[in-house]
């Protein structure tokens, strides 16, 4: 195979399974999807983990970085004391070009602030938000955006979600015109708190996607939106909310299968099924988070990840570099400025 | 059986199942919580209903009213138009002192708001908030707070929430010292929005109740607090989220089931997890969403609630007028109050 002018950097050292789930998801997404593969963390950890795997004909790289963030660590400490942690040089790969993209699984919070700090935003974009392409009992996604990098947000900046989340979805994800909905708490118009009142009238007004009006938390998952803008302190509390109430669920119809011999081969037969619907609703199967607005492609995996997320977060990052996504998220941000400069 | 001296005010004609769901479930709580029922709507509707029951021995009550607020059908418009509604003739039963307590299963918004105007606010309350008594992992259930009533909050108001879900969690459901957490996205103190902060302040420093910090969506059903308090956008989203998560599951579910043979088999042996595991999450089991704040006990139940619904919700108006949680309510609301004027 030859070496593919896409190149991602992929932080080996980050999330719950690094560096090995890490290096084996990098070593099937480098030839699943013939990109190249900078894997970022301590040589010996990764070279280890790298000789367990063939990876004959594949472009991966070793990037030496002697640090690692931890999850639990302050994102904001650790990127002041750790100059030459994984996660660091995994962005600073993006800032001299050496990739296009980066992938990490570590720290949500330590992924923003490198990326923000080291690859630095697009131009005109206030402020980067991370987008969740969420669960859906149909076979439209719904991009939640921004899921919470800003706890603080203004109504304009929702417009700029909007649009990094539309070409994000027209582009990646083939939708053709991209239903674009407010996250709010009912459907019709004037519905909500005064954010979202001043929120609508300017998504309402915007020309460069197609704004479908309100959209309830129920909603997010049946394919009534392709992207919800909100900020980011609400966003993440719905992702948050949803995520423990299939926990809760799951936990409750575990012990409910084990409560008799009838149900547990019941629960036997019928594990396929259940195994599927996890599957479906399972985070690792939407290729992890997306930081948008940065300049460079940010995916950012849940820290639980396995190879398969990883796999799968290489994916999404390819399919939006060779989208361009970058620089039809610069042009549209543009073009939203210039028409407020001439208004 | 003699009189009781409890007595409730029961919204017949409202929800997607009355009169007849709603009869049935206010027959069957006359019977079991031993209490006074006042059916309230189109006196024909009710009594062929109630004829299909034995009533016998049972109080109730038939309370004339000649018009009905649709589900779809704007509150505000609603209320001025039909002054003859049953929700308004309900809330009026309590204004009056016919009732201690009411329960209503038609329009949220038209029952908050007949509340509202008819029966009035506890004195020193600022906005009445809906309460929720979440589905849980574990035997601990989260009383959310507000869920929906106030889009807009100050950070004070939370406080009031807090006073408030805490009497309702003691009185209602005996947690000895229910522990009070504020809904925000990160669990350590600084986390979230300039609004979560300053109630953080707040909620810190309030001696009425017992503060434990942030709690984030996933521990909204996993036992982690007694009560949860947020404004009621934000609130609002996480129970639509919450429940919108769930719908999107449990239809993913149903279809992998159906894809197979095996699974068919599978599933018709697990039926009973399966529907253990529905009933256990069932916002009907939980009786209801509290309006607290308001001269009287208000019980919502579901818009789709049956029977068991409209009978559960009748036994948490009963214990709530039985703990005396208004009163307690009031006091405690009057030394906040009294706290702040001497500070």
């Amino acid at each position: 195979m030859a070496t593919s002018p896409i190149r991602i950097a992929v932080d080996a050292m980050g999330g719950d399974y690094a560096p090995h789930e890490i290096v084996d998801g990098s070593v099937q997404g480098a030839r699943e999807h013939g990109v190249g593969i900078l894997l970022v963390g301590k040589p010996d950890d990764v070279e280890r983990e790298l000789k367990k795997h063939d990876t004959q004909g594949l472009s991966i790289e070793v990037v030496p970085a002697s640090e690692v963030i931890e999850m639990g660590e302050s994102p904001a400490t650790g990127l002041r004391k750790k100059k030459d942690a994984s996660i660091i040089v995994t962005a600073k790969c993006v800032k001299t070009g050496q990739a296009q993209g980066m992938v990490a699984a570590g720290s949500t919070g330590a992924a923003m602030a490198s990326a923000l700090l080291y690859v630095g935003r697009i131009d005109g974009v206030e402020r980067p938000a991370i987008g969740v392409r969420l669960p859906s009992s149909t076979s439209t996604h719904c991009l939640l955006i921004d899921a919470g990098a800003n706890a603080d947000c203004t109504p304009e900046m929702l417009t700029q979600f909007a649009v990094m989340g539309n070409v994000f979805m027209h582009n990646v994800y083939n939708v053709e015109k991209p239903r674009v909905g407010l996250l709010n708490i009912g459907e019709e118009q004037g519905k909500g708190n005064a954010f979202a009142h001043t929120a609508f009238q300017l998504l309402e007004k915007d020309e460069r996607f197609q704004f479908i009006g309100n959209v309830e938390g129920k909603e997010l998952f049946n394919g009534s939106a392709d992207v919800a803008v909100t900020d980011g302190f609400t966003g993440n509390v719905a992702l948050k909310s949803a995520e423990g109430v299939m926990r809760m669920f799951g936990s409750v119809l575990k012990s409910q299968l084990k409560s008799s011999l009838r149900t547990k081969a019941g629960a036997l037969l019928a594990e396929p099924a259940l195994r599927g619907s996890m599957k479906e609703v399972d985070s690792e199967e939407f290729g992890g988070a997306l930081l948008l607005g940065i300049k460079g492609i940010c995916v950012i995996s849940h820290g639980g990840s396995r190879a398969r997320g990883i796999k799968n977060a290489i994916r999404v990052a390819k399919e939006a570099i060779l989208a361009d996504v970058l620089g039809k998220i610069s042009n549209q941000i543009q073009e939203g400025i210039e028409i407020h400069d001439h208004s």
